[in-house]
């Protein structure tokens, strides 16, 4: 086969066939398809597009290219969620043990923080001595005990994955369904699941701004899937504003803690057992998604989520007298309340701006090599639709450098957006699709 | 300026400004973006296209990525004449020597042949001692000599259409009307000449096989040479057949020599008078082209055209011995004549396979350092629409090797179509635009 053949071929807008999108993957892994032919290829794939067909045969050459994790000595279902990503967004942390502590067994393969969103890696590394980069032999076992491990992607994982990111992130070839698909697909399917829910955020703090390309992304996704026989639900929910009140890797840690022990129960909690409930029914603990949903409630209700993310983080070397007792946690530097200059209700967020204000704090990277704080970050007291007093605090930051609070607070007051009358608030889940 | 965000604007098919433009051209040819980033850029503007704006503004920092041949202190006006390419396109031998011969600048700066289509630079060089490789002052020597000179692209000349080029070959990005015409336009530009003539070739041994892309690509180089300020009539001219009877190279300046010496009065010929003539007249040596015409039919009957050409061959080092006697020149080891089966007439010739016959005899390459054979080719005796009766020969191949005559004339046979009934012969030339 030749390359450039192939790469014409998909500039014309024709499919590849199964035998030549591997022939390509093949290649390309192994180095013996260069750079600069392969980023021509994405931007042919990222304008014309991919068929449902090419997407799957995509999905298996990446799949392929490593190795998969082998599960099939474990009891019970394996059902992963993944969410696209967003600020404030820590379902991972709540669901995981909720899901796990009714015996359905949580493989779960995150990633790190890059501009204005955070990572699940980031936060639970913010717990002292949690360790995610666990061989897969290591993480099996600890699966194997408690029935979740939160873990990066390893060498072993979807190796092509890899080398195609960094490429794509570099060629601006990052936002195409197809690559998006099967560089997703590729990953859980390695993580020997049986099921996925697929969270996809729809927003200004979105990858997806607009709803029909959040929709056309998870109808990629779910058609993926089902090729390789997987069960699959996608919800799309708002990014239009912070998910949760915390933002900031401790400070996230902190809200999930809060609400796996039932004393917080604002958008974040009723996102995680929309989530947990839909892993659960997937996992066939619950005849519907509300059955399921009602079981995360009680599980959060009777503790045993919460004894279950302490037994994960124990498993994974976390330090649980900082689960245990919140307070014990180092604080930031400094700290700045921000108070509102007018009277009225808050109309609209700028949450890409707010995950940019969070990064300039120091909990996120603008390159991969960067260094986190995870004691930095903001609090919201106050979300689109509530109302505001003149002089109220409805935010406060926190960071080590008082330079980097003062250009945070700029940023976020230009984030928010006040109005004299209650605005409509964005419906928190847009739409499910199984 | 980000270069991942000029990629993206391009890609989403906004026009980029002349800062932009110039900023990528500076940065590539310097070595400060990479291929990679570079090749994700060709795809998408092959794939959205550009602006004549744009075009004018690659073309403008193309251009100035080198030199260009100062030849303010020549008398008279300086023209040249591109031709898109095709097989047995060899009017640029006739051409150039008649135009000169007239007291008209042809600063002529050739290419070499790949793939199905041979080159100026090869051709020529298949006279002993022919000098291609000539320095800047060297060229302004001979010009102001003789009135013309055929060189190759030199290393001050549009270094960045280099480097550009040498992408776009192995990146499925050559079939893009403003890249060609950037690519075109930046190296005619750097001769400094007043005028151009453009041979744009169309049908199946060009590299445009509709007359509709075709016309779009004169229409962008006209539009582009006027931005320059510079006059321009644009032909639109069939490859349907191998132009003239002769290809291979020695065999095309054998069938030169024959034209200007008035023996031969084929398409090539009727054809070269033509673009001559459109010379002569942006030359202001006549009132219209048909008048430029005339004078270019007279050079050769007159024998200027062929002393100039001496004149030429023999400032560039060559040896006039060869063109003086043609029959000195050696002859290939082997020669089969192809003799047709059936009796009827000529209906279709396959041109790129002829041109990859004559490639496979040894007259062209397949890559950029194979070396050439200057005595293979073929010879047609007849082409379209002309009687051929059973057992009659038809053409004739030339080769040192008899594996590869054997396998050139399969495909010689194969490209060739009969026909009982008289066939419509392909109009010469399709269009003539100003």
């Amino acid at each position: 086969m030749n390359i450039v053949e192939l790469i014409k071929k998909k500039r014309e807008g024709e499919a590849l066939t199964n035998d030549e999108i591997k022939f390509l993957i093949d290649q390309f892994t192994h180095s013996n398809i260069p750079d600069y032919q392969f980023s021509a290829l994405l931007m042919a794939i990222l304008l014309r597009g991919m068929s449902a067909a090419e997407t799957s045969a995509l999905t298996d050459s990446m799949l392929n290219s490593g190795k998969s994790i082998n599960l099939s000595s474990l009891r019970g279902y394996k059902i992963d969620k993944h969410s696209t990503g967003g600020v404030g967004d820590k379902t991972s942390l709540i669901i995981a043990p909720i899901v796990a502590s009714v015996g359905i067994n949580v493989p779960m393969i995150s990633g790190r923080g890059l501009g204005h969103t955070g990572g699940t890696l980031d936060k639970l590394e913010s717990i002292p001595g949690f360790k995610t980069d666990l061989s897969l032999s290591e993480s099996i076992k600890i699966l194997k005990k408690c029935g979740s491990v939160l873990i990066g992607q390893t060498k072993e994982i979807a190796p092509a994955d890899k080398l195609i990111y960094a490429l794509r992130d570099v060629t601006a070839t990052v936002e195409s369904i197809p690559l998006i698909t099967a560089s997703i697909m590729s990953k859980k399917l390695a993580e020997g699941i049986d099921g996925l829910v697929l969270d996809i955020k729809t927003g200004n703090g979105a990858f997806m701004k607009s709803r029909k390309d959040s929709i056309a992304l998870a109808d990629s996704l779910i058609q993926t899937a089902k090729k390789f026989n997987k069960r699959v639900i996608a919800f799309i929910s708002d990014m239009n504003q912070p998910l949760g009140n915390y933002i900031g890797n401790w400070l996230e840690v902190y809200e999930s803690v809060e609400i796996l022990k039932g004393n917080i129960k604002n958008d974040l909690y009723k996102l995680s057992l929309k989530l947990a409930g839909a892993m659960i029914y997937l996992g066939k603990k619950a005849s519907s998604i509300e059955k399921g949903e009602k079981i995360a409630r009680k599980q959060i209700e009777n503790g045993k989520g919460f004894s279950k993310f302490l037994e994960i983080v124990e498993l994974q070397s976390g330090n649980i007298d900082y689960i245990n007792n919140t307070h014990m946690y180092p604080r930031a530097k400094y700290s700045m309340k921000i108070h509102s200059t007018k009277s009225g209700f808050i109309q609209e967020m700028n949450t890409y701006h707010i995950g940019m204000a969070s990064l300039e704090l120091g909990a996120g990277r603008r390159k991969k090599d960067d260094k986190i704080d995870h004691k930095a970050g903001i609090v919201f007291y106050k979300k689109i639709g509530d109302p505001v007093k003149k002089e109220e605090i409805f935010c406060e930051l926190y960071s080590d450098s008082r330079t980097k609070i003062n250009t945070a607070k700029e940023l976020i007051i230009e984030s928010i957006q006040f109005s004299k009358t209650k605005p409509k608030i964005p419906k928190l889940i847009k739409k499910v699709i199984h």
